[in-house]
């Protein structure tokens, strides 16, 4: 009983959200995930508050590009997260965008809480980065940028304006994690094991 | 079978010790977990010298605010822990606290041994802050006091005596471990999960 | 219902991958593996571009010695990795030789992007290299070959021409990863495990 | 159908076996395990170079004070490990030791390896050094025999002789990992644990 949810769609992003939990990067009810309807002016987003070790198929909830939470999922104590406007306005600068998630692991929050004056991640010269959709080749610079944290989802917004180009795949907000966003959910969750693997790789190389 | 328990209290301290226990936290039957029982001045507590690996509902007893263990669990070889004491005396003090919670992580362990002498840690800048109750920002200093380890239970609580206050969530023990407190198990839950990674945090950026 | 597929091989190669994801080896889609299948010119090899987290029986696919996909696999959008001729190449080679495995770590990638100058990494006195078929005790010396990266397999074929001598268990490409092989898949599976675990070691006495 | 096993100890020792693996400890086929059976005189132990990740009870054989693989196990290709003089050594020289556990982890291994000269370790202050049998508070100095490797025990046993008192509760080999007991299973098991953390805590402070 999803009235008002593709079940296919939600059935696949709850294992995304478990994946990521399983790996430790979703700690004390933080992140927030969300996947574009077949009607696609709705998206499928996670609701605020709930511990990801015990997210459910019932966890998920239907917004509107407002951040509206629709029927019949508007109901007392039902939220979407304070993140929420970050979602929407990736979905309607990227109409080929359909999935949008968030992580927050330590090496993500650690390496953006140390490079947040240097505005952006160079990572080069590794295959992974072929996991980056367009990317044929490891022989390329892929640039992830950095925006300072703020309670107010605006002044990120307006941090990352004039920063995205074709090569750009997600953004990090330091000391709060990675945003990372793809054509469907398999993509957008292989930008995200391509990323924290990345931080791995770039946090062990550091310390040789 | 589990006269005088809470059963949805009581699967759900289950459900937090198990979530501990796989994330490494609670080595050779250290640490110990309770919760306030729907009578305000009994509490279910786990009994000592457990394998959290394989702890089950029936591991799990009621005491009353003396430590002493209640009808039908006061048997043979049933006790509860040496630390009894630090969860009652935490409910005496916070009339508003429901559950307690001790792990016993690497990091805990090291970084309170390391730091005794500091007397605390200070985490400031983290967007993992919020997952501290009342905290509403990331933008805000966390202390979490340290006291020296002890086998006597009244000479850890004497040192922390006056150094609660309203932003304080927890303490270290060192060379032993955390203790974190909340309104419900959740809550106590999110408490262990922000510290365990706020040591995770703090120790990769030492090695930067 | 896989006609041409020896289910038992097949299984076991599946359980194979099923391991190495487990302990994170096999990132967004990264890496292949294949088994010589009874007759002894075809294998069962790994198809490209699946989630390795969600890898099943029916993603397993039959190849003949020059990489071409066999009835009734050749179907639209069914592909065998770039990767392959490594593969069959190593077959051609060694007649011995029944399984072909390559794991992409971050301490596999790390160290051979750090190290591609030295063209090999030496492990010495470790008891895990008994792990390495043919090793009659760890008082020895084990070069693992080291080439550069490429995005042509012919370059990396090539660069490996003249550095198999019978203690070579594999290499790694830089940045990339470790190929290793095995008389059957658990003694392919076992040298994964032998090398994953000389990596950490290596990384581990590094930072000492 | 286990004639001549006690299906009970199987399990638990099993238990204990799959506990170790999922935990790295025991990569590569290396380890094994036994636990002294109800007939003193006879040692359940686990065969020879079994993938511990698919250990099954089928896998446990008994074997006599001499390391003699008896009745029904004594089939063509089953074997005691190499290692099994140790453990029978143990258990003659410790009439009250009732089980015998060995793991291989990275720690273990690269702790023994650049210390062998020390010939010990000496953990002091951590709460977890009350793990160990025997040992009532964290004030004490506990210390681990380190002895060098050798594809021959008996070079092994006469390094460890003299070594053991009443304080020491396993040694380890260098390179190689470590060697623990206890008076039933769940206490070797406790202290496998106890020195595994011990060897994260020491390696973590090392790093600060």
């Amino acid at each position: 009983m999803f009235t008002g949810l593709n079940l296919k769609l939600a059935t696949e992003l709850l294992d995304a959200i478990r994946f990521f939990n399983q790996k430790g990067w979703s700690p004390a009810t933080s992140t927030n995930y969300s996947v574009r309807s077949e009607n696609k002016n709705e998206y499928i987003i996670s609701r605020s508050g709930v511990d990801k070790s015990k997210f459910e198929l019932s966890d998920l909830i239907l917004i509107n590009p407002k951040g509206e939470v629709l029927p019949p999922f508007n109901k007392p104590g039902i939220k979407s997260s304070a993140e929420t406007e970050i979602h929407t306005a990736l979905y309607e600068q990227f109409p080929d965008v359909n999935c949008v998630l968030h992580t927050h692991s330590v090496l993500g929050t650690v390496l953006s809480h140390t490079m947040v004056k240097e505005k952006q991640i160079v990572f080069e010269g590794f295959e992974i980065l072929k996991g980056l959709d367009g990317n044929p080749t490891h022989e390329l610079t892929e640039v992830l940028p950095i925006v300072p944290n703020s309670q107010d989802m605006k002044d990120i917004l307006r941090d990352m304006k004039g920063r995205y180009d074709k090569n750009v795949h997600g953004f990090l907000i330091a000391g709060h994690g990675l945003y990372t966003w793809g054509k469907d959910i398999a993509s957008a969750k292989r930008h995200i094991e391509t990323y924290e693997f990345l931080f791995d790789c770039y946090h062990t190389m550091r310390r040789f």
